[in-house]
């Protein structure tokens, strides 16, 4: 029984994080969307960690929000306490973390998607993508509806045929007593997609009175707030605290004891699990010297007693999960309310996938989040929205929107993804990122803003409020060049906080440069003809960063000079690498089937040498002499 | 894999209406128990209608509320619109029914019981009952994990085996996405319970944007609102209103149309639906002369766009409830969110059942809710609440708490389903209770709270404010009757109001036998001593409704005093139906299986006939006789 329900410009499959960002950006960019999934009681679930951000992750969801996306926007209405990490680190690696009211997280983001016009959102379990002419046309859902799409995000996080693993025991679920989609994964390797199983796992959540906090070091949220979304300013909320215990020499015992019951190691997966958000048995088995691990209590929201425990992510037997967690400091009488465990699903090999997210193979089939071999909510959220960008741009007949290593960490997650492809669940951090000085979390507006209002995303309100931000820091920063101070106004400054004095006039902007000197001096000085009631702190916060690492900056800067070279040689399409003489046959190989945008995106593709890449430009030289030539 | 994880005193199976209700009495009775749930995600979830109460069921709420039970209490946390309906007919049927946040119950429910002293909450799916010497010693979930229990109470609402029906379509489902329990029943079967298919469904649920509300009328919340609970003085709160609208003869020729493609229709279902909850079809169907039906449109809480279509319930398919609904008076537009569907799913015949909801053949084991063959959020609450308080008095080796059909719906509802068994989904109408001027909704306290309060449910702080009420009531009656008002001070304000004139002096309480006085005009007499700010108006209101039908009430006393006479008359435990002479075959097996408590009880069972409530009066008190002649 099929029947023609409805027709759409997009159609999102799958409401997680992922399918939320497309959807909205789909929608928000003009396009009549659709988003299905299985059911509207788990929208935008976090089905593992309550919390959103962090080191890496928190760089992406202030890329999401300055390009117009909704994750930032939501945290900031659902979270509970909010830090800012790595702070007496350089402020490349500082990352905003959230705890979130998971609870409230959901509801807020569906509220958002049922208000959203150009919207529709429905209940369904899809089984089939229509494809003709090896272009997506649309939809089949279990109840025989068939949705008509010009373009398709696919967004299924781990539901493709999941399984849950609990050390001996196994069985076909999605998370949490939901469906898994059986049906799905069968069509998508028809259709020629390169399917794997990949695996994560969960902690078991505990009830909180069954802690005993004392034993524990309470880890409370910032004094000062920074929300995440370049939209909101102040906001005030009575944070809930989190905290810090150790496992014990006892629950190296009893892990090491039991690791043969761990589904891991019975060899009962097929599937492959994220190396930086290892079980706590991998992180024993790993590092047998360590005698204890730390782990992180933390709420799972306002209205509720479960605490997770973060760290302790397992596939052991539940029996074991209780002995294991009581010997953990504190937790000696605590409860189980959900048991630990592992979850394994079909995804796709994202080197089948475009820079824009569109698979080669199948035009206007875009896929994002978990289903590209991600693992995390923030590396699903930022590729739900460059899918949905990209689907509408395609549309459109535009060409899509592709953020490159030295602009983005999205950028970096979807090259690395689809050049040089992962065989693990991938997890953003910022040791990946090589430009990270510059892809600063702080300034990810003024990085993205822009492009996001470009293609129409960015609301005339956000981008008159980061242009004003923009106008700003350049009139400040002149300012600061501008303004000179005399040895006897800041002496004696210099001299209370151990700054060496000066002899003759300097600028504020010379002065800033110090690192024992900030804005709280500055400020100190009569000179200044400005009130300071009116330069925003993340203005101050801009300047000061830019001038204190303007050396190592300008470095960086260099280095994507020469990046953008070679990034700016694109290879045309429809080339046949197998053809080109002196290229090693793995090189050849590679490159068709990666099929890279330019000799940069080329030479990152693992297999291809430096040598490979000189024989690439030679023969990329020789065609364009041989159509000059031909057009002559 | 098996192991130990815990002993308790009680455990329930299930934590949806009727699981809460058993575990959060048991715990407060002071037993250690254990409730168990496939995902903490959908406690009190309420997959149908976003109400509780109504006619006949809000009785049960305000009954399970005057026992110490939750239900009142947390939907007076989470209405969005309150009504007493009826209120132009006698206050017998009075019904209180409020519109609630769905999303709200749930977390107030949870968190409620994750707060509960010695209760613990688990997540899990229980597939075995284990059971020694025919009796209930604990169950096992999939992962293994052995729970010990004294008592065991089955809660399972519509999971066991559930299958999901949408015209053609059909597969084993849970509602929501959520997962069936599909390993339960057959334990049950071995274990001697007899299993029968039920069959229930929802309506489709649509957008709020996509309904033109000005083509319908609007119904809005009472502008008093009386709470749930009696534990509760007043309720402010911005009530939501609800729209009525109409279907059209052209949604009869669609329906009638497709009628062969209705699950129902085309016999893919086995089981049994709900006469009095009808699906759209079947009333259609049974009443083909009607050219519309009403349908109410009700939001499914604060914070969603989705609006439920009371009184549309269908199990055609997906297409042809687009072209239902859109035929229907204002929702020309309407977009589905959530298609309607029927669902199917295992339950007991509540004939194998005692009056304690204690299984005849298994001892300490005990169900409650759609299990038993209910429908109905109340219903299944009400149960739950018995099954709870008599499990622990068994553990107590103290008497079962029995309510008769005299005492509370509560008692009515159990005794059809444990003597009369149903055959199809019960549900609570006023009409089934024979003595309805006596159990109103109003007097719940007055009739049961002692009862709470006798088996330790009702807490100190509920006691005492009943008692105080009774007191008031009390003397506000003494005054009521004792003071005496002259024609010279009441007749210009019984001429007011249209009463005759008096020509002696009479009592207050005579003044508000006639209909057309209320205590407005008692309260205009300068007569009175009392200062009515001090009077509750409940107390008003239950002193008006015992003097204005007092007369029908006296008349309905004594008819409950025939009732208790038979039901007092006892029947020994371990009577020999089949051996007694004179009683027809069908009695005497009706009887061996029922095996009733009373006379009162044998006489409403199905077959048995007063001729063979008189053999079975004369074999009983052959019976005292031959035991008192053996003693002397």
């Amino acid at each position: 029984m099929e029947y023609h329900a409805g027709a759409y410009d997009v159609i999102v499959v799958g409401a997680g994080h992922a399918g939320c960002e497309a959807a909205l950006a789909a929608s928000r960019m003009g396009c009549k969307t659709l988003i299905i999934t299985l059911t509207l009681d788990s929208i935008a679930m976090m089905p593992c960690n309550p919390s959103i951000g962090g080191t890496g992750k928190g760089h992406l969801v202030r890329e999401i929000d300055a390009l117009g996306g909704e994750m930032g926007l939501n945290i900031d209405k659902a979270f509970i306490q909010s830090r800012m990490l790595n702070t007496a680190k350089g402020p490349a690696v500082h990352s905003l973390r959230a705890q979130a009211d998971k609870s409230k997280y959901h509801i807020e983001m569906k509220k958002t998607i049922e208000n959203q016009p150009k919207l529709d959102l429905v209940q369904g379990e899809v089984i089939d993508i229509i494809v003709k002419n090896q272009q997506a046309r649309g939809v089949k859902t279990r109840t025989g509806s068939i949705y008509e799409g010009n373009a398709i995000i696919l967004a299924t996080g781990v539901y493709l045929k999941s399984k849950i693993f609990m050390g001996e025991v196994n069985y076909e679920s999605g998370p949490n007593g939901l469906f898994p989609a059986n049906y799905l994964s069968n069509r998508l390797r028809e259709l020629g997609c390169n399917l794997r199983r990949f695996k994560t796992g969960t902690p078991a959540r505990i009830h909180r009175d069954s802690i005993d906090f004392s034993k524990m070091s309470i880890q409370p949220g910032d004094t000062e707030i920074v929300p995440f979304s370049f939209m909101n300013d102040e906001i005030n909320i009575e944070q809930q605290p989190c905290w810090l215990t150790r496992t014990t020499p006892e629950t190296l015992r009893i892990i090491n004891e039991n690791l043969k019951r761990s589904s891991f190691y019975r060899g009962d997966m097929e599937g492959v699990g994220p190396r930086y958000c290892p079980s706590i048995e991998d992180k024993i088995v790993r590092f047998q010297d360590k005698p204890t691990h730390q782990l992180f209590i933390e709420p799972e929201g306002l209205n509720t007693k479960e605490m997770y425990l973060q760290g302790m992510s397992t596939s052991l037997p539940v029996e074991v999960q209780v002995e294991m967690i009581r010997s953990v400091i504190g937790l000696e009488k605590a409860e189980i309310m959900r048991p630990a465990y592992a979850i394994e699903y079909d995804c796709i090999d994202p080197t089948q996938l475009k820079l824009s997210l569109e698979m080669k193979h199948i035009n206007n089939f875009f896929s994002a989040g978990q289903f590209n071999g991600t693992s995390g909510y923030e590396e699903a959220a930022a590729q739900g929205l460059i899918a949905g960008i990209n689907a509408v741009l395609k549309i459109r007949r535009e060409e899509p929107l592709i953020l490159d290593r030295s602009e983005a960490y999205i950028g970096v997650i979807i090259d690395d993804l689809v050049t040089k492809g992962t065989n693990e669940p991938y997890r953003m951090m910022t040791s990946r990122a090589e430009y990270r000085l510059v892809l600063r979390q702080d300034n990810a507006d003024l990085r993205l803003t822009e492009k996001g209002y470009k293609v129409g995303l960015v609301t005339e309100e956000r981008y008159k409020r980061f242009s004003g931000k923009k106008d700003k820091i350049a009139l400040e920063m002149e300012r600061l060049k501008k303004t000179n101070v005399t040895p006897k106004e800041v002496n004696n400054i210099l001299e209370e906080i151990g700054s060496s004095l000066i002899k003759t006039g300097v600028s504020l902007y010379e002065l800033l440069k110090r690192p024992e000197v900030s804005y709280k001096e500055i400020k100190r000085l009569k000179k200044n003809e400005v009130n300071y009631e009116d330069i925003d702190k993340e203005v101050e916060e801009q300047c000061e960063i830019v001038i204190k690492y303007e050396g190592y900056i300008d470095k960086q800067l260099k280095q994507i000079d020469q990046f953008k070279k070679l990034e700016g040689k694109k290879i045309p399409e429809g080339i046949n690498y197998l053809e080109i003489q002196g290229l090693r046959l793995e090189a050849r190989q590679k490159l068709n089937s990666i099929r890279p945008l330019s000799v940069g995106q080329a030479s990152r593709i693992s297999g291809v040498s430096p040598a490979d890449i000189s024989v690439l430009l030679v023969y990329l030289e020789q065609k364009r002499r041989q159509k000059v030539g031909e057009k002559n």
